[in-house]
């Protein structure tokens, strides 16, 4: 292992994150609320004095990162990330004790969206700002990881998308990754753009139009007004916040193929057909069940309303328009199953991911046909490729873990005195980084009333289901640091 | 496939199943029921009739079964067995309604223990002897299609038992099954009279010993009184049904192994480690949930309580002492997580099994240990023997394929109207072969609500559930039914 190297690219890392901290001081000087500026620059400049410092004694000639490097510096990014970001919550008093701003800056990171926050709107613009733009830099951060770095280390079976990525080799891959992730955060930053024009088109303030955005694209769900998008009751709002939630949740290397004219790799994914074909039959199954029930007045406005509901639960962004909890059953088990799914492998959604549970439905599918054909060979193909065995085991494993991981977390939940719902849906919208869940965690409720140990474990709940859980839990295997 | 053969079998096993109806005629002659007879009786002559008929019409020189006949043969068995066992219900018009008869027969023969009565008491002795019977014939099924059918059939991982049947091939088995069989079914037998005579020694009578041991051995849930095993209030009761209830989850081959003095072999066999574990973690941890929050006067006292549900949750039996829907949150917690486990393969416990979860969890071991070794070799081991790929494959593909189930029937039953809670719980209870969910299906509630279709399609759930899903799932796809 190589920990020197590990704490150096981590401080650069914060500085980076730390020198993000200008915009919304940027905020504070245009809404006129001096009070901010402190915060942000005393952190950005104590940040970046640690961070040097770490830089300066960090200095080595071994240049190599090994496996474990990788899971250590994932993790300790993340973690740091939450905990520096927090401290401008802290100091300006707008989150007034630092449990409370460590959760929602790690919720913020992680793209999960869940809120300790009971008045949004009482914060000042710049704190807002910050808040959601954790998101974007979270979203950022994982578009790099898993197209980039996770197959690199294998894990949970994101060797599938290892093909991907040009370059097979660890050595090799430096500069190809620096070449890939930029192009890649060229699309995103090109859909930021895209989103923001359409939503001020649509009546909303730049500030709004950015927040907005960032919390949409990375699929977070932050957003600055209390009543989520449904404060706008806008149908044009909805719709735009639809489609680009939806594209959130699509494998980004799709657009760079796109791009590059490679119109046949899209049109023949497995992935994101799977995506779609889920999206559209629970959304016409959910805007069927409010229709059914009237909840709303005909069916358009039911499909507007379901549509932009499982779009944002599927994609974990976990935006409303409605409290869903007061919506007919039917419709509410629809947005239940969909908290088991998640994004496409390669987006900013989080949770099991669509990728895995295709792989798994077609071992489900080989199952059946080895019964009937016992001598047979038969393999699990996506988007035309076979994909090995040690691949299919490793999706396995991943799913396992994470099934454990929910009854574990749910239990711990549990422990607090949260009722059976509260604590079954609170661990699904934090592992599968969603937000909003069902009982204590509903559409309209936050995570405040949760003692600080929950809120402690939940920030590294979200933060294991952002990075895969593997990555978090290897670190504490003993087997992780024997030489 | 051998389509008479089948029939001819299926007929035989009816005329087995009918010929037991003259156990409640007995029943219904000693409480002098003489209405209850008529039925029985009709029944049963009606049965050999048509058994012997198609038995003469299936006259057939091939003697040889294929893996398809195995699978159409199991199904049609089970299904059969409820059609005709549900006849004496419909026929004294205990059960006024057929879908009501059958749910509850096929309930009964899937060891689910679900009920439509509202009133069980209400019900004529040989009725409910007839009732509890078909747990008892269900749990003698499913012994023997765990230990020599499904292993040949090679249904969800469950060859890992293969290797515990003596002799591989299907043509050499069938003495050797027979003889197998008659050896499980004497140790059937054997607990049936032990738990009887010790119920008879805490005051029950030979009736309700044996309807109560029924549903213990066959981890049924049926009981003879409304208020289950509460009924009793009786602490000796309680322990000796837990014990029992343990003991049916237990994979039977181990008593067979004990009874030829392979202790080694047992005190060796990783699943039944595991399940104690299990079972020691939660009882502990719910019954302390139950003492912390006071649910009953003292230690003891939530121990006997905690320690009788989660074991009979555990072991899908289904039986309660008290409606634990009142229960802490967190106690109820745990008892929502043992739902999704189950008893033992080769038991007569339903659910996941598990070998299969404990050869999961060791394959997220495994996968941990790639990624810190991605040029190691690691196998999964259970008891000490590796298990083959192809195993592990049918295992991750039953679990993947019972979780989407999961999801399905959630959706089917959420189509009736019934909130989030009651369609997911009632989707657990009936798949897994357990009987009381939460919400509507709570323990202190009945199936008797819910409109017709969903109570035939709960039939078929209940016997999926029974029957490792894919035997029954396998029937509908278009490639079994190919020449």
């Amino acid at each position: 292992m190589n920990p020197k190297l590990v704490i150096r690219i981590v401080a650069i890392l914060l500085i980076v994150i730390s020198a993000f901290m200008l915009l919304p001081v940027i905020v504070a000087l245009y809404y006129e609320e001096y009070d901010s500026i402190a915060p942000f620059i005393g952190t950005l400049l104590g940040t970046v004095i640690v961070a040097m410092t770490a830089v300066g004694l960090t200095a080595s000639e071994r240049k190599q990162l090994g496996t474990r490097d990788g899971f250590l510096m994932v993790t300790l990014s993340w973690l740091t990330a939450a905990g520096v970001g927090a401290i401008p919550f802290y100091l300006s008093g707008s989150i007034p004790r630092y449990v409370d701003a460590f959760f929602e800056t790690m919720s913020g990171f992680s793209t999960t969206g869940a809120t300790i926050l009971t008045d949004i709107e009482a914060l000042p613009y710049s704190m807002l700002f910050w808040r959601s733009l954790t998101h974007w830099l979270g979203g950022m951060g994982i578009i790099v990881l898993t197209v980039a770095i996770f197959p690199i280390l294998g894990v949970g079976g994101l060797q599938l998308l290892k093909a991907e990525v040009p370059g097979p080799s660890v050595d090799k891959i430096t500069p190809k990754i620096t070449e890939t992730a930029k192009t890649l955060w060229l699309i995103y930053l090109g859909l930021t753009v895209a989103q923001t024009v359409l939503l001020m088109l649509g009546g909303l303030s730049l500030f709004e139009g950015l927040t907005h955005t960032f919390g949409t694209l990375a699929t977070g769900g932050f957003h600055p007004k209390n009543a989520s998008v449904g404060h706008y009751g806008s149908t044009y709002i909805n719709v735009v916040t639809t489609v680009f939630m939806l594209m959130a949740g699509v494998n980004f290397i799709l657009y760079f193929k796109t791009l590059t004219g490679r119109f046949r790799a899209v049109t023949g994914d497995t992935e994101v057909k799977a995506y779609l074909g889920i999206f559209f039959v629970t959304a016409l199954g959910t805007s069927l069940a409010l229709w059914r029930q009237g909840a709303y007045s005909g069916l358009l406005e039911s499909l507007e309303h379901g549509a932009f509901q499982v779009a944002s639960i599927l994609t974990t962004t976990g935006y409303v328009t409605d409290d869903f909890s007061l919506w007919p059953p039917l419709a509410q088990t629809f947005l239940l199953l969909l908290m088991f799914f998640g994004g496409c492998s390669g987006s900013t959604g989080g949770g099991v991911k669509i990728v895995r549970i295709v792989t798994l439905a077609k071992l489900a599918v080989t199952e059946m046909k080895y019964l009937l054909h016992p001598r047979g060979v038969f393999g699990v193909r996506l988007s035309g490729v076979p994909i090995r065995e040690s691949v299919v085991h490793a999706v396995a494993g991943f799913i396992v873990l994470y099934i454990m991981s929910l009854l574990v977390i749910t239990l711990v939940i549990g422990s607090s005195g949260a009722d059976l719902v509260s604590s079954f849906s609170t661990a699904l919208a934090t592992l599968g980084n969603i937000g909003p869940g069902f009982g204590l965690v509903g559409a309209a409720e936050n995570y405040a009333h949760f003692p600080d140990y929950i809120k402690w474990f939940l920030s590294l709940v979200m933060m294991m289901g952002r990075l895969e859980i593997f990555t978090v839990l290897i670190l504490i295997t003993p087997r992780f640091w024997k030489p």
